[in-house]
């Protein structure tokens, strides 16, 4: 596999993944290239950090406009092996790194073979939905991360 | 053509319409088949929809919570000829019906060599947010529609 | 419930579907109106017909350009109560006509309080995909559908 | 602005971009926060990077199957400013870097408002269709696409 440059040990980085859930790609994710589209790795993994976060109690439903949010920050994915349409997929999450306002979290694809399909990582920051500014994370928070 | 319940005189039909905007269909709305996908076809109309509900002054940024807002209630589409990625579509709307709470629109899109692709329409009811009941429209409201 | 030109009556028209899939929004199907858009339904259809049609062997994979298949000629979808994201919904899809060259499907979205969400109709006409023309089915294509 | 490690100097980088389409987000790539959607980023630098490719004379309709294509190996994007429907976008590609078989492309999203909302780089490999292997360029491509 081409050096990525977030793994440094792909088995290690592999066997640290807990989280996980089932995704089947849609028709209309395909392209006519006859594959699914690059776009759907980042559907795939908003889905599955979605999951990861309300499992720690951190994805709002926005009803409380007061309330600190997560958003993305960046993104960053490396295609080992292409998706077709009737692949089952799972979506593996873990947090790698917990800062004061930002965490990073990292992805995994696999399809049913158990073969290796995308990689990628991204960070999250925590702001101020009013101001847009970085707020830090609470201790509650950082338990609820850092237990997943 | 094949015969379509929606329109009587498909002549007389396209001539009515005086509201059009271009739209460049986007490489992810293709799929395996090669073509663009079917389901990109109300993408497009909810495109020209708004433009045109934006030049009535009807179409709301949803910051005023208590205000009426225009849902859709029912879609329906006639797949003329197939789309493919690099053709460039003109998407025709038009106010077919306007009742006490709610409108018909009628939607057709055309290519770049002027070949019918896609015909449509759907109805439009004006809801109350809060309960979701429908809410009649203001004479102001109607004026501005049926001036389009 | 409003009256809907491919329904006659509800009740029986529910029972008689026996196939169905689930099927879990993803975040990014939601808009900024807060729920699922409007365009999600047809895209929900599609997986439902897919996985219908591969049930009766139907659904090809375009490896061999030379035989006929099965192409979306129209669409209708009527909108009784909005879905939101985290809603789990349940598609049903049955065969409602099938004549010499083309089929109507019927769609019916629930969601996990059994809601009726969405209801829907389309025929799909069998083509030539060389000649782009209607081919008439097979007898055992016919079997294969009326069986499901 | 936070440190990118695709940029060196964001002044001097943001000036060598020569090439650039328009892009308008569609309703239904906004989600239920608001803005639009992430993943919408990514179709964006794909419309971009086909119009790019184009001129180049390196975008192939697949119709010759034993041709060689370049295919995305990798994506990276750094989220600057929120994007929200009815903002017009520019989308600016230039080329980074190009091998033997494979090329960077950075890209910049910029608003009406000439504010840099999204940054991104991506790599592209050159590979057979049937054998999956990467392919070396031929003098001819990479000349048409150091012109650019």
């Amino acid at each position: 596999m081409k050096k990525i440059n977030y793994i440094d040990d792909i088995d290690k980085w592999q066997k640290e993944f807990t989280f996980s859930i089932p995704i089947t790609p849609r028709f209309q994710e395909t392209d006519m290239f006859g594959h699914v589209n690059n776009t759907a790795a980042f559907i795939y993994f908003e889905e599955a950090r979605i999951q990861y976060l309300k499992k720690a109690g951190l994805f709002l439903e926005l009803t409380d406009k007061t309330k600190p949010i997560p958003i993305v920050a960046d993104l960053q994915c490396d295609y080992h092996k292409q998706i077709f349409f009737g692949d089952l997929l799972q979506l593996y999450v873990k947090l790698h790194y917990i800062g004061t306002t930002s965490f990073d979290i990292h992805y995994l694809v696999k399809n049913q073979d158990d073969q290796l399909c995308i990689t990628g990582r991204g960070r999250m920051v925590q702001i101020n939905p009013q101001s847009g500014k970085p707020t830090p994370f609470s201790e509650e928070m950082k338990k609820s991360l850092s237990k997943l």
